[in-house]
């Protein structure tokens, strides 16, 4: 049980888990921060938060859980505010989608108290950003990878489970590296491709009438191009290497596709469609729903 | 009111037709044909076809409308033989993704009678094939191109307009060239950039850990991916060059998004997402559901 959490930033992804371990009888009292104050009120007024907090120190204040909901850039700055407000039994978590930058910005805003960090990522979100928006089941049945510091105590990484495991989430650890190198390939490069090929459409002369003919495949394909720009230039810069190693081993495939349509290779051509086909009926049976 | 469908190919296209018209009240029989013994046994049991042809010409007697629902590849074949049972009044229809090569193979096909055929494409589909997964729903809500040709007659061009919106559908005229050049970008490209990347993940020598780690946007982004393998190569040898040339187009694109990573202009990178994300945000306000 949570005595008090302190929630800073209160969008989509803060104000669902708040949501998540009020529904799951998990916490008492949640206190939120958020820099904007109209995303306050709207919490309060929806019930994600309590109390609201005038400032990001306050909302760590006597909390033993706080989650840090921020967009990743403003991560250092805001460990640096809650910094001094963090005890020993105090357990902090992010929510950020790369792991190395997050784990980089704690060290500088936390300093000594970096032990107190146990970095997590659930994979879990919406197109939709902000705290209307925000869904009690956000993370239920999604994964949550932690990436445990040397620092982090036995104990710190149990409650850390624990905490994501009442909202039913399916926890997983990996180190902040092997994380990014992960979702670059299965999370960054999509968003990328998704962006890229939304702009290829809306490039052309006669984008009005490609859009309006455009059906569900499109849709879901499609679906990720929508996501918050802020949000994913942060995601892209942090995770450049990896990301544009991906992209050139996607390339590379796409150029394969190109070949065998320029040769007319038939056989080629329905070996790579076979296997991308295969894979991805095979993942169905086993992936998430 | 169709006295009789004669349907020829009784897969997930065909039987969804068969279904959706019986749904509508809008037939009376429907005389099916099917390469595969199994698939019409499967037809005749699940009450997806009410009479049993022995070939495509049997299915083509007598009937007032009928709809070729097979590989686009048989089309010329298919036509051929059911032309001799072609009346003056038959309407026939298509459901191919293609109407370019559709229309050349029907001239081949259909010779005098071609005036017939009004070419149709609904944009409707499911990742699973066979007369198992046909659904009478699969066209309502949807949209279905038709690329008239010249030798059709307004009355033959105003039956195939009556049969689809009696199913729920939304009909829409194209000439065969701007159907093609617009699938191509909206459609065909999706599915071809989808597959490239499956291959792109499978590749790798870690790839049962990175599909592990998937989550939901990549579900939805590799939907289309699982797609028939011998449908798709048909799709994409017929329209080559326009998907070669949305490919290229495509590839500029995601290299703007590499460069802009490279350079760290991270101006460049905000702008390239934020008008991919407000087209598809945009997009979303209208498009299908």
């Amino acid at each position: 049980m949570v005595e008090q959490l302190g929630l800073i930033g209160c969008g989509l992804m803060g104000g669902s888990f708040a949501l998540a371990l009020k529904k799951a009888g998990a916490v008492k009292r949640v206190v939120g921060f958020s820099a904007s104050a109209r995303t306050i009120q709207r919490a309060l007024e929806l019930g994600v938060i309590d109390v609201a907090a005038t400032s990001a120190a306050q909302a760590a204040q006597g909390s033993d859980l706080v989650l840090v909901a921020v967009p990743v850039a403003a991560t250092e700055a805001t460990l640096r505010a809650i910094a001094p407000e963090i005890l020993a039994t105090t357990l902090v978590m992010d929510v950020g989608s790369t792991k190395r930058d997050v784990v980089a910005a704690a060290r500088l805003g936390l300093g000594a108290k970096i032990g107190n960090l146990v970095p997590a990522h659930p994979i879990a979100g919406r197109e939709v950003a902000g705290v209307e928006n925000a869904l009690a089941d956000l993370y239920q049945d999604k994964q949550v990878i932690l990436t445990p510091l040397p620092e982090n105590t036995p104990a710190q990484l149990q409650q850390a489970r624990d905490v994501w495991t009442a909202l039913g989430s399916r926890v997983l650890n990996l180190t902040p590296e092997a994380h990014d190198a992960a979702f670059a390939a299965v999370s960054h490069l999509p968003h990328m491709l998704a962006f890229a090929f939304m702009n290829a459409i809306s490039s052309q002369p006669n984008s009005a009438e490609l859009l309006a003919l455009a059906g569900p495949g499109f849709r879901d394909f499609t679906r990720i191009a929508a996501s918050d720009p802020t949000v994913w230039r942060d995601i892209m810069r942090a995770n450049r290497d990896e990301l544009l190693a991906q992209s050139q081993r996607f390339q590379q495939q796409l150029q394969a596709f190109d070949h065998a349509l320029q040769s007319d290779n038939t056989e080629a051509l329905v070996h790579l469609i076979q296997t991308a086909s295969q894979t991805r009926a095979q993942w169905q049976k086993t992936g998430p729903t």
